[in-house]
């Protein structure tokens, strides 16, 4: 097993190449969900949201944008954990958190505990960019992101088959469930999604977005729209998005745990990384993975799971994307 | 004008002493406050809070009992910010937050957003007990309360005349206020509440909590509930509350770059808490400062604001206490 793609590329910070990497969430992949169909189906369109970041990127668009857009196709599928198709909390309901940020001006937005934004990726841009606040929940951010107009959806739109099954089959199983309550967890918060990318400009931007922890409590919040936590970008340093057991990851502070490695110890990118992935987070019992680009655009995809759904692209549009 | 009191008392990690320290905000405090009526009844809340936290460690309590007790006294006093006399939000409602952290176990519970918890601090601790949660916000975290046998209040419990006057007030001046917004933000933020601590069996906790910015939107959440920017614990570095411009201080990660200075370029509790609020914070316009213990018991309270209602006390029941 090949637990990590590091792609090194020496100082690039003179140039103005550009990268972009996504992940599509990581853990244990559950046997049923194992199909090639579902596989390849992801594969795809892990690939269809590298070219419209990519198409951003090679006319000189902003890191931001393209974080924007590459997470946007990803919630809008089905297949992942965000937007459409998240899982379910325990009272059958998506509850959705995302988060942005913006390493040029360390601005950043995140909202939280939604239930009818459709691109909750989007309403954490419009919090950074439209309101003086950084974090928004519930109620109040679809407040705001409404006067700021965006159209809500149906609660229902998330929900699907697929996801209500798993809703049904862990509670099913809730007694085995407490007995081994991280491991379970860990499974079935497979698919957040996110982007980090450095742009021709040589600024990096990150973005997360979830649906969180499947069987959750209402109101529960992972560490997605945490900046600090799932979500941080620094041009100082590094952009970094985070996907796994939330919890442990707000405990490790995992994203600006791999930037002040950088920084303080002089790590890096692919070093800092590794040892928060693979080292850090395994004492908490943290399962998942991080994408994270630096000033460089030198790129890490470390995960300590059995799989991470996750790929990048550069310059030349050669992509490349991966599960295992 | 004396800007911090930096106490520190060389290697203590062998003996058995014990540390509480704690804040009651840090800002601009405007002049209709500074009455000698107000600023004596603040300090003798403060040395309640003092008292009531080292009866806790006296008689072997842990760090964690004693921050929760600490910042009760806080938020049942009108005074401050947090609980009883919180801030009221662009509705007139209170809106609470709060986060506690284990340094032993880095454990972590938090709520954010609520409206009906008296003691947002005690919720915190609930979270962080009893569920595999670490944030939970709004209703949400309000029936995971109630379910744990807490008893819910009147939102109106939380709202005084002074903080009704003082919404009014901004509200009229408003748009004076986008003129200036991070300035007068900070201004009315003043009174967030925090202690940390370092007990008799060397573990340290962090508490924190707050009614945030006066007129934020609704589900605006701040920096306090946030493990990593405002509230942060490890036995391997330090106890961590922060108080001030919460979007600054979540962008800059306050709490987990203070800790993160101390093990990565070895610098002492007092070098890593000053360099982050009087350089790094400054730099964001972060209005605000921090108080810090660490595993030997020496403490920092840095803040670069006018003020700083803060107090700490040691072993020999001697305590400070002190505003500006």
């Amino acid at each position: 097993m090949i637990n990590a793609i590091s792609t090194s590329a020496g100082d690039r910070t003179a140039d103005n190449s550009f990268a972009l990497v996504i992940h599509g969430g990581a853990g244990v992949i559950i046997q049923e969900e194992r199909t090639p169909e579902r596989e390849a189906a992801i594969l795809a369109r892990l690939q269809e949201s590298l070219q419209t970041g990519h198409a951003i990127l090679a006319t000189n668009g902003t890191s931001l944008d393209a974080v924007v857009a590459a997470v946007k196709v990803l919630e809008d599928s089905p297949l992942f954990n965000a937007g459409r198709g998240a899982v379910l909390n325990s009272e059958g309901a998506a509850e959705l958190d995302a988060a942005i940020m913006d390493g040029a001006t360390r601005k950043a937005g995140a909202v939280a505990a939604v239930k009818r934004i459709k691109n909750p990726i989007e309403a954490a841009r419009l919090v950074m960019d439209r309101s003086n606040h950084v974090l928004l929940v519930g109620d109040g951010a679809e407040m705001f992101a409404t006067g700021e107009g965006m159209e809500l959806v149906s609660p229902d739109y998330f929900v699907t088959e697929h996801r209500k099954k798993q809703l049904e089959r862990i509670q099913r199983e809730q007694s085995k469930l407490r007995a081994h309550s991280d491991w379970e967890h860990a499974v079935d918060s497979l698919g957040t999604v996110g982007a980090v990318a450095r742009d021709r400009h040589r600024n990096l931007a990150a973005g997360t977005s979830t649906g969180g922890m499947a069987n959750k409590k209402p109101g529960r919040v992972g560490d997605s729209p945490i900046i600090g936590a799932g979500t941080y970008a620094n041009n100082a340093t590094c952009a970094v998005s985070a996907t796994g057991h939330g919890e442990c990851f707000i405990r490790a502070v995992v994203a600006h745990d791999i930037s002040a490695l950088m920084e303080y110890k002089d790590m890096s990118l692919i070093e800092a990384a590794e040892l928060v992935v693979k080292k850090n987070l395994v004492e908490f019992g943290g399962e998942g993975g991080a994408i994270a680009v630096d000033r460089s655009g030198n790129v890490a995809t470390p995960f300590n799971s059995q799989g991470m759904y996750r790929g990048y692209v550069r310059e030349d549009g050669k992509s490349f994307v991966a599960i295992y």
